[in-house]
């Protein structure tokens, strides 16, 4: 069972998963990739069911059988899960280290039954019921006591952290408030302490005042490069609507988010060669998801270069890219007019011209 | 010139370096290494003085001359630094957000004249220096009151963000307390206002009583596996004796520091493969190095793991070797007594067995 471990200093939260325990000589090359087999061996593919733990949930026809094929997006259990979902949360202290077992909850949520397609490349209405199985799961997890935190977050491309190729996004559940949680919400508390306004909302006004790190937006949602963006090409989709949880998304706002995701995707994709990236949805904790004061949204990193020991030693980003650059190379890629890939060729702007 | 913004919710500061600005296709392929042609063009190989800006320190023989060779540590300011050290500093609002010029200064130690040494492979009296240089360089700047902060690293490996081989490490000085600083202060401070004791001290004490995390040890100083590493063979080296500065150091201690710094990266080097790492001084701030309550040290993150969107999102760490096996590890490797490399071939202890 992995443990979660606390540093004494600093506070954090650790997870030792020693299931997982590698052994020395097992770092090396890991950066080969599991599923070089391709779709045959892979758990997520239509046909491979058996492959996972039984779903949890499916979008699959009436009549359809669970744990077989017909499904369209699908959530299984994490077959090497960072936190277990069996058992009490037990508490206790060591010397001056604080212990807690590894509680929690760590599901994968298949995109697609294509291996070899990809987020951006989904139509909008699948892209759709891949966040509505996110709310899903937000909805029936949420119920269990013991977890305070539910992050939903996507890994994509090796160097991003994604083991398995095949299109998916991933969810863990605490049995705390992670320490960067709550530093996001004592940020933004403070922010309103002192002006009596959201930050996020002035964040929005001031960026459509503006305009020069606004990469695209639609009735319900903006996408922005933010002011101090640590990465280059670091991406924020935030609703225009205030609001603390993104499981309160009515089904109208739900299609403009996937709409938005997907262009401003697509809008990376193309422009930077599909670069390995993370992104991550930034929401109240559970037990607080009508608090006030926060504003839901998702945050785009793409991994383009590294952070290495000056960023690690201070928590300073060096980015080698302005936001107000990088939003102008993504507007300027060439789209259908409703946010579709153009043909081969004809999709990256020039801005050196 | 680079400048400094502020994030408005988190209130971390990010450098944005546009002098270095990349334009999308530029970050396609970097990983390539900038160095591939070897000692005749790297800027840190002697001979080559006239290819970086004009040396800020070096040891080297009396009579020798600046900027040309004899020197066996040099220290020259970084050619395209992530602050600079021209100028006042400059603070202004932009609207809502937080603005100020990147002053600064970003300097390089070269830590031996031999391109294809390794600062594992020198000799303690020769890392003995690099570690004096650093504090010649630090009482220094400190005296520059522009100057809030000043943290040494060394990126080893281009996976740890080294974008040239020729052994070296770095320092940026910033103009505030770095955000991570600022937090790993008010944790020790924390600590000690519970306790009325030293985190570190206590930290020393109950590792020394335990024995399962600690790697090694001298007179002055001991190498352990924290309780809650973040990363596999993360490794911290402590003074035993309570002091916030490393620039207080003494001369005995330095060469103990030397020994065990050396010894304990030849562990990581034999047992992992020559990984690729990250290490970074943890010293008090420049306006508070007499402050009591910190304790100054040094943390290895060798970067066998990738973070992704989980650890960017909760700020929690899963760590797959726990830090008992990791030091177990790490003390059976099999160097000679005074801590020396063996003959090929012997080096690894086998706990398999």
């Amino acid at each position: 069972m992995p443990e979660l471990r606390r540093d004494p200093i600093s506070g954090e939260w650790v997870i030792i998963a020693g299931e997982r325990a590698k052994r020395p000589k097992d770092f090396a090359g890991q950066s080969a990739g599991k599923d070089a087999g391709g779709p045959s061996t892979c758990p997520f593919c239509a046909g491979n069911e058996s492959l996972t733990p039984p779903e949890v949930l499916a979008f699959r026809p009436p009549g359809s059988e669970r744990d077989t094929p017909g499904w369209w997006v699908r959530v299984v259990p994490n077959k090497y899960p960072a936190l277990a979902v069996e058992g009490d949360l037990n508490k206790t202290g060591l010397g001056m280290y604080d212990w807690m077992n590894g509680v929690g909850a760590h599901e994968v949520i298949v995109e697609t039954p294509d291996h070899d397609s990809d987020l951006a490349s989904l139509d909008t209405r699948q892209i759709e019921d891949v966040l509505w199985a996110y709310r899903a799961r937000y909805l029936d997890l949420k119920k269990d006591p013991r977890l305070k935190y539910i992050l939903f977050f996507r890994n994509h491309g090796q160097v991003a952290g994604a083991s398995l190729s095949h299109p998916h996004s991933q969810l863990i559940a605490t049995p705390m408030v992670p320490g960067e949680v709550a530093a996001e919400l004592a940020g933004a508390k403070r922010y309103e302490g002192y002006r009596d306004r959201c930050v996020y909302c002035d964040i929005l006004r001031q960026e459509a005042n503006e305009g020069t790190r606004v990469v695209t937006e639609n009735e319900s949602f903006i996408a922005l490069e933010p002011y101090a963006s640590k990465y280059p090409f670091e991406t924020w989709i935030l609703p225009k609507e205030h609001g603390p949880s993104f499981a309160a998304i009515s089904a109208p706002a739900q299609s403009e988010f996937a709409q938005i995701l997907g262009e401003t995707l697509r809008r990376i994709k193309v422009l930077l060669d599909d670069p390995p990236y993370n992104y991550m949805i930034h929401t109240a904790p559970c037990d607080s998801d009508d608090r006030p004061d926060f504003h839901w949204h998702l945050e785009i990193f793409p991994r383009l270069t590294i952070a290495a020991g000056f960023e690690m030693g201070t928590g300073i980003f060096i980015n080698v890219t302005p936001p107000e650059v990088a939003a102008q190379y993504l507007r300027e890629v060439n789209l259908t007019p409703d946010g579709r890939l153009m043909e081969e060729g004809a999709a990256v702007g020039d801005s050196d011209s």
